[in-house]
């Protein structure tokens, strides 16, 4: 049956992170690596080798070279963010579907081209945000929509840091201004962002305030910053803090108003079989003495056979299937989030360049 | 010996906290209850009763008296906040050594007179904040202040909420302005702070900035806000969130240059015989896979035979006795973490009371 073909994958580029999504894509039952391409055809060539590439797979030594092959359905492309648009925007007009990595763009305007081109040319757009794909998130959402053990969200606070060598502030992609101009921002705060939209059911926030402390490179990139959001209908707040200078830490703290939600390894777990959460609802202190907790939280473990990223590509191609073979439309829900999480950034950026002005996102 | 002679303690005021306070005076060994004071002689010998106070504890009827006692040598005050001042610079003129509720004043220009009287009568004070007490606690600063475990602090966030009921909300002093009228602020909100100021080794920020979405009751008290503070030359920043509109939630997590911090239950410990923490040091994510993590945090439990109460009450027992007994002069330490304290709970206050605007601590 033409539906049971796995979904042909190029990878468009030799970023440090296609190695994982190349394993990923190996892993992914419907799935499977056709082609590698780099601006250099040795580079790619090395890159096949070292990464157990398929002797199927065809090397190509130019982005254009992998636009034209025939035998590709989908591309994943993990370039630096300030070339996104346009290599995302050719592979959509080729007909490729397309696994963009996060940021998805430098600002929204940017991605909404590349959505449009999408669109038009009838392709599935999907970002490179892993862990929504863990089994985990969803008993994480689960539990976030139980009006009985969550009841209605209050507040959450969402951090990522790590802790970048010299190195990488010097010379890495993601330090560099015309590259990964966002930084710290469009990388790790990316994650904090979508954690925080996800907990808000992808409502957007109605205003968004950088916190002085904003912290950047000789070139102006940003190494770490923060940012607080308000929902003002129902008071709701959120804190996000991310950063290139601090000790690996990814934090997603909900607190409900029957329910607390806690999440230590939300981006990537501890174990790759495995991943945790902690709940607690209606939580007290024990009365008259007040010396401890009733209802303290707990812990639950889920297990998963693939890692989250070989999860993400095998969403990312049975959707691609169902178009390819089924005759099916595009999905929206990734784009919509991807463009809500770009919002979001492109607002703390915002905030941040204008002294820490307040943001209204009314209307965007 | 004089030196062992318990310090003779009276309780000003049958708030529900003064329960576990009382119990927390029978447990210390350096302390004992000498007398209870209220409005209402009636309700005195009401708490006295259902509180297991000896015989020997004496009973007043009013505050006037109890400071009229000479078999007390130190007054435990769990008085709504607006009369602090006013009992607090009574006490100490009476020589009464004094254990204050937090938050110790309305602000800080009225902490200061409470602090002068002190100081003039040469009595200690020291405000009610129990978990600084705890064994943990010292166990969490030798972590914090560790150059290789630890490294520099970049971001902490503390959080504090609690789910009060709609009896609390509409009929406790702790959310009426003419009584406690800091409301979840100088509440739940002190120990954010408390935790913040701690992590920074008591530097006081350079800046707080609330952040929206501050909710009152009808009556204009706070009942949930958070805010952003900086530490300008080390590009330190912290944020704290405080409810009454919340499950129970309380966390420390502290994030530096090398290691992570996190505490789950930093006010009140899940048990009362032994709390624990979480350390982390120099994690990284495994090379090349990138699917699990280098040195995954690892959890520390501390075990108490004091509860943290009867360890307050003890290391203030220890101070006077020091004091009475041995000439010594009052512990500066404690009114000034206090007032530190304070200042900040002023400055978030004077930040929503100004649109959120951000205010300067410099020079106070």
């Amino acid at each position: 049956m033409a539906t049971d073909m796995p979904i042909r994958i190029g990878v468009m580029g030799c970023a440090e992170i296609a190695r994982k999504v190349s394993r990923a894509i190996h892993l992914a039952p419907n799935a499977t690596i056709a082609a590698i391409a780099s601006r250099s055809m040795e580079k790619a060539k090395l890159f096949a080798t070292s990464n157990g590439y398929p002797q199927s797979a065809k090397v190509h030594g130019s982005y254009e070279s992998i636009l034209e092959d025939s035998e590709v359905d989908a591309l994943y492309i993990p370039l630096p963010t300030s070339l996104h648009a346009k290599w995302a925007i050719r592979a959509a007009e080729k007909g490729k579907h397309i696994l963009l990595e996060k940021p998805v763009a430098m600002n929204v305007a940017e991605f909404d081209k590349i959505v449009a081109a999408c669109e038009i040319n009838g392709v599935q757009i999907m970002d490179g945000t892993m862990w929504a794909h863990h089994p985990r998130t969803d008993k994480l959402k689960e539990f976030l929509f139980d009006s009985d053990r969550f009841g209605q969200l209050k507040n959450v606070h969402s951090c990522f840091t790590v802790a970048a060598n010299k190195d990488f502030l010097e010379n890495s992609i993601r330090a560099k201004p015309d590259l990964d101009g966002l930084g710290a921002l469009g990388d790790a705060g990316w994650y904090t962002i979508r954690a925080t939209l996800l907990v808000n059911n992808f409502e957007l926030p109605k205003t968004v305030t950088a916190f002085p402390g904003t912290f950047r490179n000789k070139l102006g990139v940003n190494l770490s910053c923060g940012a607080s959001m308000t929902w003002e209908e129902d008071k709701r707040t959120a804190t996000i803090y991310c950063s290139y200078l601090a000790n690996l830490t990814m934090e997603i703290t909900a607190i409900g108003t029957k329910g607390t939600l806690r999440v230590h390894d939300f981006v990537i777990p501890f174990q790759e079989t495995e991943a945790s959460f902690t709940t607690c609802t209606n939580a007290w202190i024990n009365k008259p003495a007040a010396t401890a907790w009733v209802n303290p939280p707990a812990e639950h473990t889920v297990k998963t056979e693939l890692p989250q990223e070989a999860c993400m590509v095998s969403e990312f191609a049975r959707l691609v299937g169902e178009i390819k073979n089924k005759g099916a439309k595009p999905d929206l829900f990734w784009p919509s989030i991807s463009r809500k999480t770009q919002l979001v950034v492109d607002a703390v950026k915002e905030s941040i360049d204008n002294n820490y002005q307040q943001i209204s996102l009314s209307g965007r």
